[in-house]
């Protein structure tokens, strides 16, 4: 901490700058900074023009990530960051709130003169995976987890490569991951986004701490029957498989209760999916999540025994197909409570919730950076979509908590070893 | 009933029939006597074969339904019959077998001598449906209550009409109706067919008295919900309409038991209909079927009493489409009385079931004409599949009851007035 005179962030300037972006690269459907196309890098040459006026050094990683280097009196680094992609038709504020809510941090450490610790922005490139279907693209690679060959096989619907595209913005995809030697100073990682979900509404909150994003099982259960004719076959000598399946969702959302999980089923496919036809089989969607492992492992645990319990009660037969699966990511209990201090100070009240979405943090805390985020309200939990608002006294609100969190964490991280 | 001495079925013959037109129109994917074609045309010019060693009349109605007459001391009629057209890759026995029983049946009555009443074999056309999607064809164009405009619209797969198609048969949509007055002398008719269910095979049976084909509503319901991320959004929070459509599947298997009906949810589509989604809506079909008028009208308003309660505690909406509705058509209870008698004296145990798909009996009772059904074992319930099949010696069996119930039938109109 230098003894310069503290400074105040200006949270008006980052409302009217995101207006000013969504002016530039929104059309009449939304936001179309889809990662490494024309009007993305023109979104990041409006950034850059910006930080020019900063006294730090810019530049891209490996991985395609902008970074803003503010150098401190120390090598170890404090980043605030998030991403200036969005999807097709995407909100106003969906990770440009973030990076533009850095930006005004940024200024305002940088007005108090050189700061103890070197304090960066980043803009993690490709976090949507809009184009190629693959998530955190950039913040992976740079936290060395990606497997090159898992995205190699990747092409967007006009048949382009990952490859091809990331080389058309000087990104050569065979050595991203080398853009892991940008971690090396990393102390600690804070993020600013909107919440895109219901929770801070539903509590008319206008911010919230995060505690984390929640691992996640994803499933296929097929449960199998008989297929009979509507008309000739009676109740009794039936065997549904759709029934088990509905009886199958409803246990799936007390087990979430139960856990204060969540337990989804998004999707369920009949065949022969006719009206006059019991189906033969009847295949369910699956996705539970939880911030704990534990948990996460007990509530599948629960789902299997509930198929199986309700498929010999049924009598029919299920199996199970692996999809995907996250470990929980929690954040840093320092970070988690230097967050609720500057809630606490800016709103007078705390909520904490776990992150359902993945973000770019949680591939910085696999890493074992200490990480942190704060949520703004969402309006009726909408994202990846032009309706996607925040009121703006909540924006404002949350640049203001995010600088006093990022002030907090300057102090935190120069007192670490 | 004449003096003359009785002759015996031979219920072999009939067997060794049913393979030679399996030989005659079906290929290694099942039968393919779809009506109105070259193969159909085949199957009716070889049973024209088999009627000419028999002292009838034979002739096609303006509707296309063969009719072959064995005139009697009396114009009042009986009339035997099914259809011998076919599903692509259909079975064996589905219509043919109760061609070819009254076949044989006849083949007896004639072999007693003049009949006391005049006894018809009648094949009816294109009780399948399966060109243009209109079942009952024949039989409803005979009864006279076939509305020839929505026959008009109808198309095959490739663009042919059934006016282009009837034509290339010899008959003339426009006036199908004037079949009618072939029902002019009718006072009773009798079909024997494979039951296409699991009921018989359940109770280990060979053959059953059916009672009527029941009525059914078709219906498609609609519940809208709130679509929501998966992950961001807590359980008490949601509006799920795929759980309000699961509930209420399985109140519909309760109405339906509770009623001693039949209630099918087939399909089920879910919007978006992804892993990571809350639905935002979740259709379902819904097919309830009854033998009893007054049933069928409970269970579908019990059905909508779930819809709408399930709906609020959901805090989803819901809304219904009509898709289809059909009456019950209850056989004559006199000809069930026959019925019974002739298996019980062929068989030793009476099992009653109504049927669940419609048949040209269905169109033949709309008339008032008293109409009854028997039905064979299905092996595994399947049918409208070249797996389709039923045990020898239970065709033959089911010859055996028809020629009874024939005889008792006979006897029966020559006492009506």
């Amino acid at each position: 901490m230098t003894t310069a005179q503290q400074t105040a962030v200006n949270p008006a300037r980052t409302v009217a700058e995101l207006q000013d972006l969504r002016t530039l690269t929104a059309d009449a459907n939304g936001a179309q900074r889809l990662a490494w196309t024309e009007t993305w890098r023109k979104a990041r040459a409006w950034l850059r023009e910006k930080l020019a006026a900063l006294p730090v050094e810019v530049q891209i990683d490996q991985a395609g990530n902008l970074w803003a280097t503010l150098r401190g009196s120390s090598d170890k680094e404090l980043w605030i960051g998030s991403h200036i992609d969005s999807v097709p038709n995407g909100g106003w504020l969906d990770g440009c709130m973030g990076v533009l809510g850095a930006l005004e941090v940024l200024r305002r450490v940088a007005a108090e003169g050189t700061p103890e610790i070197t304090v960066r922005l980043v803009d993690w490139a490709d976090e949507e995976g809009a184009r190629f279907g693959y998530s955190l693209l950039g913040s992976r690679a740079a936290s060395g987890k990606l497997v090159i060959d898992e995205v190699r096989i990747l092409k967007d619907w006009k048949g382009v490569t990952v490859a091809e595209a990331l080389k058309e913005n000087g990104v050569d995809m065979e050595h991203m991951t080398d853009a892991h030697e940008q971690f090396k100073n990393g102390r600690a990682y804070i993020e600013f986004h909107i919440e895109q979900g219901p929770v801070l509404e539903s509590l008319n909150l206008p911010l919230g701490v995060v505690l984390g994003t929640v691992g996640l099982n994803r499933k296929l259960i097929k449960f199998t029957g008989q297929n009979a004719h509507a008309g000739a076959t009676p109740m009794h000598l039936r065997r549904d498989p759709f029934l088990a399946a509905a009886r199958f969702a409803l246990e799936v959302r007390e087990i979430a209760k139960r856990h204060n999980g969540v337990g989804t089923n998004g999707n369920v496919v009949n065949v022969p999916g006719i009206y006059t036809a019991v189906a033969k089989t009847s295949e369910i969607t699956l996705d539970q999540r939880h911030l704990d492992a534990d948990h996460l492992a007990a509530m599948l645990a629960e789902a299997e025994e509930a198929a199986a319990r309700i498929a010999q009660e049924e009598k029919v037969t299920v199996e199970w197909t692996h999809v995907w699966h996250a470990d929980p990511r929690p954040w840093h209990p320092d970070l988690i409570a230097l967050a609720t201090e500057a809630v606490q100070e800016e709103v007078g009240t705390v909520h904490h919730l776990p992150s359902g979405p993945l973000h770019d943090a949680t591939a910085v805390a696999e890493t074992g950076i200490p990480t942190i985020m704060l949520f703004t309200q969402s309006l009726k939990g909408l994202s990846h979509t032009n309706d996607e608002d925040t009121k703006i006294e909540h924006v404002e609100a949350g640049v203001r908590a995010l600088d006093r969190l990022v002030r907090k964490t300057q102090q935190w991280v120069a007192q670490q070893p």
